[in-house]
């Protein structure tokens, strides 16, 4: 009998391996280790939850263990993989009820996924302040926000849900006034999502702008938005730290304190890449577990996906860490085609990613930070221009910013950001097709993009872009 | 002292040339002849105007005679050129005044566009029937829709108008029920923008399917989408005939008769040619002037560019002729530099095309059409599928249909077409850009599309039918 092949965590990436590998080789077993009870949960659409424009914490779930088990994978929750014996092609199992044994494998794929840091934010033990990583968190969050009256239990509607904790925020005093600390995706999420639910909210960014990956124009737009929408944007102010002994009670920023009965601190999440430690496993950028092509570790047979792994990007070539969502979707797929013996590349990373912050969408991609294509070995000369979205004429025509980042000597696009309210965002996948084709300036700038009136004015912002940015290369 | 650059027609290309010439030589001059007296007007718009959606006709100029002659640009309305003389490099030109003279060119570009064909439909002469391709049309048109007391003569502001035309038609009767003949773009928009002014709408298409160009999937939802607000499709009915001596009365089809008092013939363009008939001049594709890939006739120093020009294709590397408005506004800028010392290539077309039917935003690109994919050398296999635009659990996830076209021996991506009511049309960027850069549907399916639950599933659309035609290509 073969050993079966073991995967370490379920969710997205590693349940997409296991499904890919079920329907590559049937004949095949495989396993799923997950050491906690949620499954195969929308990290991204948490926020939304909380915001109330999901009515179920149920509909976040994209597979019930049922339906896991249903493709014929061994799925089994509450059993913690705690350690690896690469050479032995064994991991040791721990399940809830403290009982270990070790499982052979045949090939391993470690989908450990990633943890919210809290850098000096200790949100332990102190009531209304969380972070928002797990399922776990969003319920509690919806729950505390809530009137102790007003809360409907029915929105926390899965068996899985801490219910305990559920019930211990539902029963609080709701909050009026919060604190987000971090600027980033989930910072700007945040922000929407507690406004919308009525809350004064405070949005605390160490750096001077919003949004860092998406460089300056998308920051700036999302500050003057959120700031439209009574969202109070304190940037260059690091939050020292929070306040309060058993419930929150104030941040600490600049010798100030403001009096808040919500934190939600969002800076940032680190790869669980503990697992493999001892095992002489490579870790690369950001502490994740180094892979190749094909999602391989330097160890025999074992692979990594998702939010604790490594992948290439487009644009360098290089190891990057970037954790996003169909990064460890599409990993995970290619990784379980190839152990069941149809070698798949997981494919590059373009750093492609978009944001909505309330009526602006955001994208990103590429290299857009001029330290970051500098030491990538370009010489980047970038432009941002306004255009309109439509056709001036035509009602709802938008002002879209996008800025295009080159490398000098070859013209080569090597990054782009877009903002507006009027479709931006998946403008982005444009520009991500083009940077992973290797597309130079020039020739974006004669790409044959849509026109028709309530779309596109006859030159789209992209190539609005693209002929002001091949000005500047041609000085 | 050098004779100018001479330019015959000032509409998109025409300008997009004289403006970029005088920019990049400005000690050079530059005539512009136009026989009419509209300039720089925005076809395209023509059907929002007649909706309603745009107040005044003169949003939809997009230059004025003053700023064109602001830019140093001699232009010259009422100016017909009736003949070009390729040896010794002069044209012919008619004064609307019935004068005649000849000018001497060092360079020359022949931008005179396309006309509306209307096949066996003669509607001058008949009251309430038109087609729709000039700007009087469209004035016209509005002034018949209204009822005569309401309507508001400001709407036609622009001193070019034929104000008799206009007056005549806002005279006569408001009309109840419209026939509009053909069921390509300008069928498909009229049909909205009638029903917007409270028509009763019959469209009437030849074949078998609305938007014969944008395949099978995007006619069949357009279809429904039509229905559904109320406009009645007969496809499979060639109209035989407008029927009425001064005031349409009918269309005649299938043996039948519908009562209608007001007709829109959109059947078609054809392109402008025949100023270069008899200088030996090459045509091609659809009867258009052959061009290069740098907007050059077979006639020495004669360029040809926009409605009336033929074009390379970007899938098949052929002659294609595609009347569109990038493609003109590009191809005349690109001839507007290399007239003035730096050449630049036209850029090929990849024949997107995006349209809107009420709710529905539909896109194409490339090849669609089994037969066309053939002619041109491929063996093509074809996938449609049916993804949500956003995270199913997010609000407003509709239903997209992506049709994917590729290559069975390359995998190469030859063609595609999108629909949709959320951000479908703009999302066809993604594949005109894929489609540029010769990418293969392995390729497309592993690009690193943007991923966020209000703008996109974690597989967008393009990449779920990038993986069932790859499933496809591998059997």
């Amino acid at each position: 009998m073969t050993d079966p092949f073991v995967v370490v965590g379920a969710d997205a990436a590693g349940l997409s391996a296991a499904s890919k590998f079920r329907r590559e080789a049937p004949d095949h077993d495989v396993v799923v280790f997950e050491k906690g009870r949620w499954i195969s949960f929308a990290y991204c659409g948490m926020p939304y939850f909380i915001e109330g424009r999901i009515d179920r914490l149920s509909n976040l779930l994209s597979l019930s263990p049922s339906e896991v088990e249903g493709r014929g994978i061994d799925l089994r929750r509450g059993h913690e993989v705690v350690g690896v014996d690469a050479e032995e092609k064994r991991v040791s199992v721990r399940t809830a009820e403290g009982e270990t044994f070790e499982r052979a494998y045949s090939d391993l794929l470690v989908a450990t996924g990633g943890r919210a840091v809290t850098g000096p934010f200790d949100v332990r033990g102190i009531d209304g302040a969380f972070t928002l990583h797990d399922m776990d968190a969003a319920a509690a969050i919806d729950a505390y926000v809530a009137e102790p009256d007003a809360y409907d239990p029915g929105r926390a509607d899965v068996s899985a849900v801490d219910r305990d904790r559920v019930d211990r925020n539902a029963a609080m005093p709701a909050p009026e006034t919060a604190a987000i600390v971090g600027g980033g995706y989930v910072g700007v999420e945040m922000a929407e999502a507690l406004s919308g639910r009525g809350l004064d909210v405070h949005l605390f960014q160490r750096s001077e702008r919003l949004l860092p990956p998406f460089g300056e124009a998308v920051g700036e737009r999302v500050e003057t938005e959120l700031e439209g929408r009574g969202v109070t944007v304190h940037t260059g102010s690091p939050v020292g730290r929070l306040v309060g002994d058993d419930r929150i009670e104030a941040v600490a920023f600049d010798g100030e304190r403001l009096a808040v009965d919500l934190a939600v601190v969002g800076v940032g999440i680190e790869p669980n890449a503990e697992l493999l430690s001892g095992t002489g496993v490579e870790l690369g950028e950001g502490g994740a577990v180094r892979t190749d092509e094909y999602g391989r570790t330097n160890l025999p047979d074992v692979y990594a996906a998702g939010d604790c792994a490594t992948a290439i990007h487009a644009v360098t070539g290089e190891e990057a860490w970037m954790p996003l969502g169909l990064t460890a979707n599409r990993s995970g797929r290619a990784i379980g085609a190839t152990v069941a013996g149809d070698p798949t590349p997981v494919g590059e990373i373009a750093g492609t990613a978009v944001v909505k912050a309330f009526d602006q969408e955001c994208g990103r991609v590429g290299l857009l930070e001029e330290g970051a294509a500098v030491e990538a070995g370009f010489d980047p000369v970038s432009e941002t221009i306004t255009a309109g979205s439509r056709s001036g004429y035509y009602p709802g025509a938008a002002e879209t910013d996008v800025t295009l980042v080159a490398d000098r000597d070859t013209k080569r696009l090597i990054g782009g950001s877009i903002v507006g309210p009027d479709r931006a965002a998946v403008r982005v996948n444009t520009l991500a097709t083009a940077l992973e084709a290797d597309l130079t300036v020039p020739e974006l700038e004669r790409l044959d993009l849509a026109y028709a009136p309530p779309f596109s004015p006859v030159w789209d912002p992209m190539l609005v872009a693209a002929k002001v940015l091949n000005g500047s290369l041609e000085e």
